[in-house]
């Protein structure tokens, strides 16, 4: 089955795994007179390579982006943008332990039950890496978006038990500290939480977080190409995501109507604009014009130092622990994934919107006609 | 923009406003060979009918299903399979006043900045009966798993503040109480709080869960086409849903990789298992064999008594308080969309999975060949 | 397999067999705002309706189509377009012997082959009925398209040996005569040559062209998505075509690159044309802004009455005269067919286009954002 | 817009432009298990090679791919398969006079029309270059169906007026001759008649045909993926093809049913089959079991030496004649290029149709469920 392209008129297509000759992504549908660099992209990839911190792995990655085809001149073509990483530093041998053993939390034991067999080095096609070809790709589709005046701002909300309050939120703070969390104090606590964790050999979940700004009002569909649908779509295909929400997301259940529902109301400016949000900006599947807001809980690193029982591809019972340099937490590194992954679900929105209308249709071919 | 279908081998087009002429799903790619009639189906659509309790819309439809294309001599043929229900008892009068104003937590704004005009009548396209095609279809999906052995449950776990706790959810009493809840004495509770609700003109919000059995491992993709990440998309394509959690779901975001890790092991039939299921049957986007676990938090029913403060079309401050009959609780009629769209999901995975490995397809084609 | 859907961004779906309760299509994706009734698809379904002339088969089929979903107020609301034709007449008596036999040149051998079994009645789904959900929805396209200033023409070129020279091609002609030709004296000859046919219960292909013009230059893709690439498709996908030609066609492989090559030039209107159009209006998969010119060649009527040899079910040898009123041309009631077809792949590359350029994106959503 | 992926459950993205960097294709959706290496692809890539005789370009060019992912232990494992072609003597120079002038027969001017600008080296990714991807990609289609006992045999039938007449074809006399004819004597005519079209600065068109056998009876679909519909836009979407056919092609226009019906027998082996074939092996949309039979014109090269009038950017009158080595026929190189993208459609078919049937699937899922 073919899993692994995301879009339908943005559409990125990713291949490669963990310990093979390289990993990437190609863009198929990217409008032609984007100007666009390696260095656009290369600034996304920075941000989920490891070493930054003692919180991720230090494997010294430098995970540089080649583009190989679609762009001329410095502008893309509307033709196919080819963007490869090729993968050094392999230690294949670490590896060689994972071969026989289904790993609990990985995708060892499920991968060799579809397809009888797998590359087992790093984890294959299940690895982190894997998320290489979608950042590189997002970056594209966010430098658009920025085009149109639309931001996305990604950071880690929780790490465990430590959250940051809406009241200490500050988004200046995210690149201060090396969890990205909005809060530099929460983060010193989250920090030494995960010391104890190293300690033990333990490792923790955590919530990533995402604010959309100046998204246009009506960007979606009413059924099943819902925004939402697809947002959540695009961050649950990242591994190790559990729960995804939209604006008050799980706590809506425990609302009623009239504290849940947003009056509208006009701004100083005539724009229609919502009293409270927590909607999330996204009403009936399609954006109301604020800010989105999401959310996703991302679950603690599987591979841990601490012994674990599980069974072989023989079917026996073995202890294993797992050896190597693991981050206790996946954040840190998956803040950008979760924000280049929306970045994808709104451009591709955005272009499907393109042919809603028929007065739109009209400005773009009333006049192109040959008569 | 085509929103409208979804799946990509097991394909459902749905269609219809609240109060046009009729709402329907036309299913392409349905194998051939399965026994069908219009009761399986009309089976399903029961269970989503209003009227029949005091918590859903007493309006009194038939919603009959009419199999159009597709069946013969009582077995699907391979060909497109049309399901129509045509409205009845449709009091467009009764709707007048919402097509001029914006209602807070409905797609009227939205839905008038995508398209620049709406069919307000009932809510149009964004209402409640839009499901009846999912439903419809989702019935014929849910046919196709049995005969695969694989059985699917959904029902309220929670009404606002209260859930049924792990320790009294008992199956079998989700048909014995109005709200399809699994626990009588929960049940009883949540409707006590939902009378005072409906006295205050007010509604809740609550959780319905899913439970999936008997499905193969190996099941979903790696990557974007990741089980979850279908499942996620399917059910938060149901409007009012905020949050999607698999197994744990936001509680992995503070548990450790000791606690969240499930142990692998071969129990008396030789078959893989895990011992316990904080993944929710899901790993690495593949299924694992152990039953699959989803969740969705539902927002309170935005169509309230009391009085709300909003616009109309021109933009003007207004207050409204929505006339007629509405649910204080969305779940009861949703439990059975839930499950519906996870059939959905959970079809077009296995179909897609189908050509997944060379030794399966020359089980379908080795010897087919003329030679 | 799901095979019954054609379109990205405007996506139609047909269903039912000839001999079911109804037929239809479901249009997702058609714009809003485009005005539309009943008569505008009548329009189409009329030109294929049989029993308008000796050639075509004399049952009176009201074929009356009804719109169900999708338009409010005479306009399109940007939902799926759901469109009905009941089946009546049905006779299904007089198709019981074909039940158990594989009619030479039809899909009974080929139906089984893949489903185990059929809907025999009438030819169910193969039968030429099933072109109605097309030319239904291709009515919508071509309506779209006028709105553009597109117009399609198609006609009946030639049957059997009997073609319209270009020196007599006059599209004033077509709705002159009952074989749909632009030339009444062609007509005249080809009238006589079937009469004959017909009384040795014998058949004729025959040659459907069709001219598109006001096509803007630029629609269409460079690689898989070439415009004349999803023409093709889109007129070999009506059952009997049996080669299908852009511009000069087949007889390309017979010239040379100083005669075949088309000299651009700016017109008096500074607009940029060709001195030939060899190249029949597209050039590397994308219209040129001149007229494009297909082609379609049609197999004769399989269904004749002379004896024929072939095998039942069973594999055993029977001989076969099919019986009933058949059409001795497909041609009168494929022309509808080929232009409703093309109406379709030409709007879908329309809209697909509408993403191709950052300058046109800005021009959709460069002041729309809310700041 | 998206334009360069092709199927649905075999999927192939291409890429690259002839003077970038290189050259490639994704492969999403190859089963795991099919042994595979380099050379399997290169065998087919050397086919279209330029150099291998006088008739083309001899340009010494390696296109060496290389698989970067998705094959493991030398056989797939179900994930993507990354294949590079990187892109060496590219003479941008010699191109550099193209970059403002529209010629003849060329996608400049259509390119220009879509994108606004286009990279001109070489032709971009209009380029002759850009099937090395569909090669790459199809010959690892190829490689399944042969798994399955299916072949592909394409070759030239036709040079300009020098035909290959049915009596003489021998398949074995293909390999023969540097026009890749299946008759060596056609052959040496065409050769004659290309120096003296070379000698006069001029071009060829010519016919490729490409013969199918052993596909299974069954595989296709009855409305819009018939099987001829896709291989008609498979081949289609070649540069240069203008027509295309399918068994008897165009001459069924003029044919009668009674000579064009393929009558049913059985085999000795108890098989069904046909007495005739001038179905090409697709009824009603599906293979029946025969050999299939298609064809395709391509016309002359564009590029000539000749003086031929075009007009430059500033829609200024120029005259051109274009320098550098061109083939006077695109058929030797585009014979593999035919055989491969029907190898695409044909592969996407068959795993398709893996879902058709209830009693296949319960093959495949009737046991694998845990209960």
């Amino acid at each position: 089955m073919a899993g692994s392209s995301f879009g339908t008129i943005f559409k990125v297509t990713t291949w490669g795994e963990s310990h093979g000759k390289a990993v990437g992504a190609v863009i198929d549908g990217c409008p032609a007179g984007l100007p666009l660099a390696e260095a656009d992209i290369q600034k996304y990839l920075d941000r989920r390579r490891p070493g930054q911190s003692k919180y991720t792995t230090s494997r010294q990655e430098s995970d540089a982006v080649e583009i190989l085809s679609g762009v001329f001149d410095g502008k893309t073509t509307g033709t196919p943008i080819s963007l490869t990483v090729y993968n050094k530093d392999q230690h294949s041998k670490d590896y060689s332990d994972i071969a026989s053993c289904y790993r609990p939390g990985h995708a060892d034991y499920t991968f060799d039950a579809k397809y009888g067999f797998r590359d087992y080095r790093g984890g294959g096609r299940s690895s982190g890496r894997e998320t290489i070809g979608r950042v590189a790709a997002g970056a594209v589709a966010a430098k658009i978006l920025m085009e149109f005046g639309i931001t996305l701002t990604a950071y880690t909300r929780s790490v465990g038990p430590y959250t940051v309050p809406d009241s200490r939120l500050d988004l200046s703070a995210v690149t201060e500290n090396a969890l990205f969390m909005p809060d530099n104090q929460t983060a010193a606590e989250a920090t030494e939480y995960l010391n104890t964790l190293m300690k033990e050999k333990n490792s923790s979940g955590g919530v990533i977080e995402c604010i959309i700004k100046g998204m246009p009002a009506g960007i979606g569909d009413t059924v099943f190409e819902k925004l939402d649908a697809n947002l959540s779509k695009a961050v649950f295909s990242i591994g190790a995501v559990k729960s995804f929400e939209i604006g008050d997301g799980f706590a809506v259940s425990r609302a009623t109507g009239q504290t849940n529902n947003d009056s509208f109301f006009t701004d100083e400016n005539g724009r229609i604009t919502k009293a409270s949000n927590h909607a999330g900006g996204i009403l009936g599947g399609m954006s109301d014009g604020d800010p989105i807001l999401l959310r996703a809980a991302v679950k603690p690193t599987p591979s841990i130092g601490a012994a674990q029982k599980t069974i072989n591809k023989d079917r026996e019972s073995i202890e294993i622990g797992i050896k190597g340099r693991h981050d206790p937490v996946i954040m840190p590194r998956a803040v950008v994934v979760v924000e280049t992954m929306a970045a994808l679900a709104l451009t591709d929105a955005l272009f499907l919107n393109a042919s809603a209308r028929m007065d739109t249709l009209k400005k773009i071919y009333g006049n192109s006609v040959k008569k």
